[in-house]
């Protein structure tokens, strides 16, 4: 691939509406006919086959023949020893933030009384049995063990499985393991990718079925979890999945290198990960350009950032606030504010994954410690769902508790709209206890 | 069809694992081919076509040609005018109950810090574009407008758009109309079927496009929804659809004419309908199949109950804990406990979208006026999704705001976890802020 010099350059105005639908269009997410038609033979071989065919796909996709699965308490051990002091501090240090932001979000139980006698609450349940992905493609993820078991513990589930890829000599990654039994989670599975998947939606005699699947991971687990999704008796799952990306606004008071360096943290995710940047200030495009291809030099993960960033843009706009029209109408999983008042932009905000205002607010720190989730709504969910958090992990369930008095309170409103509905049993079943009660 | 005579009997303590998987199996939700390619072929029509297709399909299939869909000012007057005042009344007190109980149960924004110089928040931002559909299959459904409409008014939904199938003679029921104007919301379309979703899944000249729709429906409305959700740039959908169900535990204290009012309230709904009765008492449960019989007689709808209550299940259990343990398993959408000490059951109950407590609460009140929302998980979804509320109308979006002494604080934590991770472009970004704020 040739030398970076510069984002493609695109002025806002200067677009019509075609244009700028293709300005903003994300690179085309498409399935690929035989990925879909791959997962689609792993799924019904897991479905059929269990535990032996989880370990011929192990051997043949992670090169590594397992006959136990499950990690061991040993192992945990081990994982415990290996890690340095330094990194056992961040993972508690990122594990405290992560959860106290999130459990300080936490919905609660509520009561209403509709009227003497007519109770309405909403309780909550944990969801019963959960199954978290952590991915180790390019790099094993502690952070996103972290993202997934602290919430599902905050929850309450009562079961809680985490599959992740073993490494070639058969252990789990000693950081992900680590991190995990900091949130109590210790039903760790040493299984990855699309067959990962259908053990926890299906359930195997070693992996027991769950009813909702979370976490990110490369287009196979992508794949696989839209597909059991879609299946009668398959398992939910927490957000549809789509390369991450970063939409930066920035000002002329901006500082280009480290826009720069937001940029590159984004390109460095994957091939496919999307980069806008929009400013009104075309010095500091200019300054951003310059600042990319000199940090490039320095990066081990230049090759995969190069590519994400030749289908990324910076746009010219004529203003902050056209600025804000743009991104809600891209609706980025990640939005960066590097802007003198950034604060005061945050009510304009309408559609976004996560956001981070001013300079100092870097996307690697929510990626990692400021203590907001990291697994968030990528190609343009955001206009429609949030991040993953606590009720990602909870069931919802409204109650209504009755009296004689409190149904002869609303009984009749019932029957007056069951009456227009045409729903005869339903004003049946109100008018018999209307009779009761004034008996 | 024959004469009702009794609910099909079975004994949980004798039913093997597969007969129990069996005894609370759905009737199969399978999608006919022919129904899934005639709604694509909709989907398609009016994705190209726009509002001229609409004008054709609806004189198809609601038999009614209409130049305009949305429904004016005089029509809303003359919904006004039309509707007795016993139901205007009506539909106001359901209204004010729905709307209290909604607006006590919602969402919150917050903050916390994570640590000096580190502002972790949530905020809320309504869904800018909802769509929301009200059938009018065997009967208009007002109390469906006001379960959509209320949320989505409380959440502050900017747009809000209901389809809902016009009658023959052109106009949409005043009930409807008057439920939603009753909560503000006046951009009403008559629109039915697959075309509707179509219009707002993709928008037309007349119907502007939704980020996510909501509601109840048919066969075809239920498979247009879940062909937009799965198209890139569709829309979001609230819940997978399933026919209505309950599941009623009573014990030998219950009314059993009751009881069958309430099993009968469900099977009302269509032919498929589930409905299961669980019981410790026999006498109880033959004692509901005679009242069953001696309803059914009286019953307009006699024909549908009948055709539900076919593929319906009474289950003689040991204990109301095996009950509970039934009925978690089973995750129904309503849930009647028709115990004598229901509340202390409530703590048992795992998975259910909505719970009623006692001999006075019948389904029917949550259908339409307790406070509690009728748009309920079906086919098991109760295991890991709630019914529709406001925050099914709003997104949360997490923001950090970090101050220099706040990056100084968490950016070590972040450059740790960077480089265990390999992402040097995110260790990068942090890094060069660090520097920065040292010097
Ligand atoms: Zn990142
Ligand atoms: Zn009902």
């Amino acid at each position: 691939m040739s030398a970076f010099t510069a984002l493609q350059r695109l002025q806002w105005s200067a677009l019509d509406e075609t244009q700028r639908e293709a300005a903003l269009r994300r690179p085309a997410q498409q399935t690929r006919a035989d990925t879909a038609a791959a997962v689609s033979a792993i799924l019904q071989r897991v479905r059929a086959d269990g535990d032996d065919a989880l370990r011929e796909l192990g051997a043949r996709y992670d090169g590594v023949a397992l006959d136990d699965f499950a990690v061991g308490e040993d192992e945990f051990e081990a994982a415990q020893r290996e890690l340095s002091p330094a990194l056992r501090a961040a993972i508690d240090q990122a594990g405290r933030r992560i959860g106290a932001f999130h459990a300080a979000g936490m919905s609660a139980p509520y009561a209403w009384d509709s009227g003497d006698g007519v109770r309405c609450e909403r309780v909550l349940r944990p969801i019963q049995r959960v199954g978290l992905y952590v991915p180790a493609g390019s790099a094993p993820l502690p952070s996103t063990a972290l993202m997934l078991c602290m919430p599902a513990r905050l929850a309450g589930c009562p079961e809680i499985a985490l599959c992740t890829p073993p490494r070639r000599d058969g252990r789990a990654d000693p950081a992900v393991l680590y991190a995990a039994a900091s949130c109590g989670v210790r039903r760790v599975y040493k299984l990855g990718g699309a067959q990962a998947i259908a053990a926890m939606a299906f359930g195997t005699a070693s992996v027991g079925k769950c009813d909702k699947l979370f976490g990110p991971g490369n287009a196979y687990v992508t794949e696989a979890k839209r597909q059991v999704a879609l299946l009668e008796g398959g398992a939910a799952i927490d957000l549809p999945a789509g390369p991450s990306e970063v939409l930066v606004i920035a000002d002329a008071g901006a500082r280009a290198e480290f826009v720069a360096a937001d940029l590159l943290s984004q390109a460095e995710h994957g091939p496919d990960s999307q980069v806008l940047l929009l400013s009104d200030d075309a010095a500091l495009l200019d300054a951003v350009d310059a600042c990319i291809a000199e940090q490039l030099r320095q990066l081990p993960r230049a090759e995969t950032a190069r590519a994400a960033l030749a289908a990324s843009r910076s746009i010219r706009v004529e203003s902050v606030a056209a600025a804000m029209e743009v991104s809600n109408r891209y609706a980025p999983e990640h939005l960066i504010l590097a802007l003198r008042d950034a604060r005061a932009w945050l009510p304009q905000v309408q559609a976004a994954g996560s956001v981070f205002l001013g300079d100092w607010a870097p996307e690697a720190l929510g990626d990692y410690c400021s203590g907001t989730n990291h697994v968030l709504p990528t190609s343009g969910a955001a206009r429609y769902a949030g991040g993953v958090n606590v009720a990602s992990f909870q069931v919802a369930i409204t109650v209504q508790e009755v009296q004689p008095r409190g149904i002869a309170a609303i009984g009749p409103c019932a029957v007056e709209l069951a009456t227009a509905e045409g729903l005869d049993a339903h004003r049946l079943a109100v008018a018999l206890r209307l009779e009761q009660v004034a008996a």
